[in-house]
């Protein structure tokens, strides 16, 4: 997943600095806003280096100003509010000693040794602090200190800190920015009136000029975090927190950030009982339980249809492998660290497959092949284990066992163009019928490594053909260089789900290399032996990651044709269940997944039940419908169409799922003609 | 696989032999047959022995006469015909050293010390020999060689014997029959008239009484043997042959293995394209190519239709987990044999599954069960993979990679009788769909050893539930003392073949123990906390294995609604390709998998093209069913069905193929109305 990404920024317009005034004055002088979201928080020298507005340069100097509503201009007020909330913890907790307090993605934290665990209470305190702070307005003031050891003067009492000094030449300047390249500084809080130093930090800044101008900050949560990342150091305290250029570019955030966790796979798999990570198997590991292998199969099978309908042929092959086939790929050794490590006997080591392809390439040489046999598309739901880092493996979105749906096209050099345009249309026309329609492409290009294999003429007119396909689509094209496989370039599939967020989905890739590594052969119509061109091309990514993401997209009220019960029967009373296993028996004889509640559970409570577990279909029946040989629909969202005819209600249920529509039902949706 | 079992033998009349007289006079006094193949050639005495019919005993002794026509009275003539070889072989090649010559099933072998590989040519010359040999009626005579200095002088040209003499009281004497314990004895052939010795082997015995006792044998190949299986050793030409006891059963034998060897599904799996078994993966490890992977898929949607309409509900689990979900299971350190080594990575050892069943327990026990969800019936099609040695890895029958289609049933004690009951059925009926329908059943019970856990009672109980289960059902039932799993007893399904032999298919297993192991638990209705019962159960055992035997149960020629071509239009000249064009397209849009064949054969090689290829459906066109509207049916037999209308034509083969028929369509059962 990533975020929206930022549309094109509108160029900033670039100030010059006379020598002896200060960046915010020519700021001001330039008529820039100095307030509101739009305000120039610091500016960017020519070299690149982000300046407090008073940075005051010795010669003229031309400067690009920094508004708040950037990812820069929100680092920096991110980077000061982490200031204030260690000033606000060693108000309360004196005995705190300072970690470090950087700004991260959406947020910043701090860390603190501390003698206990902060309490929610004690968040809410320090934010009531903080709120002082900054409405305090000190004075963010850069100062230099003129030696190492002045500097451990004064930070004598902050042990970590101390340890930053000693590091300064080779601490990790992108995580650890409390210290500069060479140059020790330290930012004082100043008193706005007296001018007195209230707080002070080793830091390299930048920091906004003063603590007011920190618009909207939240501390979010606390985590424990040993120092410097290392389990043999001592354990700190990590308080986390966010901070925005507006209440309501924060709100924004915070509100997305709920909907994001009430759509959590997760927590909804867990919910709705779809599948689960059992610790006993071992991290990255899910298993389907019995709904979650209906969704599942569901996904699987319309695909399958559409791609046998689209002339893909169905094969299958071991999980496992002699390791000589992923060196015949070219895999080996180069991937050998998202392998896992390999099993050995009949003295040989054996791979878990990380990839489908070199089997499919044997399956294609297991014969000759014609030229008229060509496109030749192979396809496999094809399970592959990659060993991703535990601290990487996330939900079903990054697993370390991965089903991927991944087709292997076998053609001639003049079909590929015509082979990639309808590939890409495909692939797209079938993310659209999952509910899947906002995309933009990615062309991944070879880059400056020496990993990339294959002649520049290859390179080029498979780059070529890719980024004409891609441009025939009419999506928005965006670059990548230097992200392509080792064997090829490629067009990835981004998708925006239903909050406005974007994940890669269907990869296709040209790959001229394989066909050499694997000598595939095909005989042309006259008769000659030509080498086919390969392409790869994996259209969900992988089933479980795919899942995900719809799980997501749909906060788990998945379209009907997907939902692992479509409807459930609710009597009114215990005498009306038999009209409603009727109605069941009519539904199931058309394929439809049914079940009738008759539990001892209240109505109002069976169909709080059936809400929450997103049934898209719930018929209720009462003494009214029982005579008029009717149900009465209700759906996810309250709404409710009464007294439908029997044989009306179960063909209203049938299209719509024969539709595939992926629309929540609703009174307003669903037609009936009653 | 195995041979078509026995019949229960007739019990046969015991014989008393008076000391001082032959077996053979006394079986002979006894009006037994000494001719015809249930002609009595050796007899068993009271400790199981077999002796010659030439053994004087010196007290009264009670003998079991053992005909030719039993599989010991096979194992003797075997054994008697290796030794004819061998004379003959040294009589052709005087400088051959003879290794060992035992019975094998089926047949026997003798190796040979020779300076080059036997041709062809020999073997015909060796059986010209071996027949003279037989009918010159040399009497085969025992004689006990006083010391192992007297062996060794008598053997002293003889360097392989001279190490079996060293070897006497450690060599397998099930497989070394030369040498008997503790005694040394040699079988020495003498001239029925001079009394001469002609030769001689050292030898344990017993044999016919002369080789006229021999009524049918062939020589069937070569093969290169290490001495004593070490490849260390020397290298010997191991020459292989079958014998008798009468030309008939031997002719049975040979058009069986002749027929067995037409239908093995690894020639016919090259042929049709289904599969292959890339050497570049590894032994047993199986690829699908895209017409298995059409046949494999029908097998599955099927079974999965089944199932889904008998409350079986699906789930999807890893290849790979922690080895401590096997240490819980109990299968490891138990089944450690026939696991892959494990994995190690992240300071655990991982291992790929060898059976699904402990993933399902943890689907089971993901959340709280009532009593109202049992029978829970849990379905994967679940790969597995095991440690089989490469040695008995075979075709798709023994592979390292499995597909189980199986099963855990979870229910209660009192559910399990009617369970068990109405899964056979299932079971036995889901098999004859898929055109099985002869079948015996195995009762697998407790053996003695330490495996075995769990209660006697647990074990008694469910020992007599799954025996009237297996009763109920009507079959025979044949005991299998001894060969249950671990953790319960269980019913095997042996269906037997369209040429007769009998394969394992389905396993039902009951099981108390993982429950246990597992903590699985269930709240019954009164709301305590109890234990369900396991029932395991796969039914096609694995798909690979139910592939290869339906392969050749088919003899290639898979019914219509499994074939991955199911009909071919054959256009008699190009004319009338669009023709068949337009009805492959209707046929097409009915769910049938059909080709028109427009290469540049002629007809009639195409015709024999797809015959061979066993497709159940040839649609012919020419001129007249071109203005008729008309098609033709070919079918793999030969037969002919002229000028049937089109749309009678694809309701014919849609109807057919919806049917699910598993016999060859040919013009005689596919009735249609022209």
């Amino acid at each position: 997943m990533s975020e929206p990404r930022p549309s094109a920024a509108e160029p900033t317009p670039r100030v010059v600095v006379p020598a002896g005034t200060t960046a915010g004055a020519a700021v001001r002088e330039a008529g820039l806003p100095g307030k509101g979201p739009d305000a120039i928080v610091v500016v960017r020298d020519v070299d690149g280096r982000l300046r407090d507005l008073s940075w005051t340069p010795d010669a003229d100097a031309q400067v690009e100003p920094v508004a708040a509503d950037t990812d820069d201009g929100r680092s920096v007020i991110r980077h000061s509010a982490a200031h204030v909330l260690a000033q606000a913890v060693q108000q309360q907790f004196p005995e705190a000693k300072l970690g470090i307090g950087p700004p991260v993605r959406d947020g910043f934290y701090y860390d603190f040794d501390v003698d206990k665990p902060f309490t929610p209470e004690d968040l809410q305190a320090l934010e009531k602090r903080m709120k002082q702070i900054i409405k305090g307005a000190q004075r963010f003031s850069r100062r230099k200190v003129e030696s190492v050891e002045a500097a451990k003067e004064e930070l004598a009492a902050e042990p970590y800190k101390l340890e930053l000094v000693d590091l300064k030449s080779d601490v990790d300047t992108d995580e650890v920015m409390e210290v500069g390249g060479g140059e020790l500084t330290v930012y004082d809080n100043l008193d706005p009136r007296s001018g007195e130093q209230v707080w002070g930090d080793l830091c390299r800044g930048p920091h906004v000029p003063t603590t007011k101008h920190i618009p909207a900050f939240k501390l979010t949560r606390v985590a424990a975090a040993y120092w410097r990342g290392d389990e043999k150091n001592s354990q700190l305290q990590r308080i986390y927190g966010t901070a925005w250029e507006s209440q309501e570019a924060q709100d924004t955030y915070l509100e997305r950030l709920a909907e994001a966790e009430r759509r959590d796979h997760r927590k909804l798999g867990a919910e709705l009982d779809l599948f689960s990570f059992p610790e006993e198997i071992g991290s990255g590991l899910p298993v389907f339980h019995p709904k979650g292998g209906i969704i599942r199969r569901e996904l699987e099978n319309y695909s399958r249809r559409r791609h046998e309908e689209s002339g893909y042929e169905f094969v299958n092959t071991p999980h496992i492998t002699k390791e000589q086939l992923f060196l015949t790929s070219g895999h080996l050794p180069y991937y050998a660290d998202t392998m896992f490590p390999p099993l050995k006997f009949d003295e040989e080591n054996y791979y878990l497959k990380a990839m489908n392809c070199p089997m499919h390439h044997l399956i294609f040489r297991s014969r000759g092949r014609s030229y008229r046999e060509l496109p030749l598309r192979l396809f496999e739901f094809g399970t592959v284990y990659r060993y991703e880092k535990s601290g990487v493996v996330h939900g079903l979105t990054r697993v370390r066992g991965l089903t991927m749906d991944d087709s292997h096209i076998y053609c001639t050099k003049e079909q590929m163009p015509a082979e990639l345009r309808s590939l890409l249309r495909f692939v797209l026309d079938l993310l659209a019928d999952y509910g899947l329609s906002d995309f933009y492409l990615e062309l991944s290009t070879k880059g400056d490594t020496g990993k990339f294999i294959g002649s520049d003429e290859e390179w080029a007119e498979a780059t070529e053909t890719l980024r004409q396909a891609a441009v025939d689509s009419g999506l928005e094209l965006v670059p990548d260089p230097g992200g392509a496989a080792y064997y090829g370039p490629k067009i990835s599939v981004q998708a925006k789900d239903a909050i406005g967020r974007s994940w890669q989905m269907s990869t296709i890739q040209v790959d001229f290399n394989h066909p050499k590594r694997f000598e595939l052969a095909y005989t042309a119509s006259d008769g000659s032996r030509q080498m086919p061109v390969v392409l790869h091309r994996a259209l969900f990514g992988s089933i479980e990651r795919f899942f995900g993401v719809l799980t997501e997209h749909y906060a788990g009220a998945f379209p009907a044709w997907l939902a692992p019960v479509q409807v459930v029967g609710i009597p009114i009373a215990d005498e009306h269940a038999p009209h409603l296993a009727d109605v069941a028996e009519k539904l199931r004889a058309a394929g439809i997944r049914v079940d009738v509640d008759t539990s001892d559970d209240r109505m109002q409570k069976k169909i709080r039940n059936h809400t929450t577990q997103k049934v898209p279909f719930m018929l209720l029946a009462g003494g009214k419908d029982v005579e008029a040989g009717a149900v009465s629909f209700r759906f996810r969202d309250g709404s409710q169409i009464n007294g439908v005819p029997v044989d009306e209600a179960v063909r209203t249920v049938v299209e719509w799922v024969g539709r595939r529509e992926n629309e929540s039902p609703s009174a307003e949706l669903v037609k009936v003609e009653n």
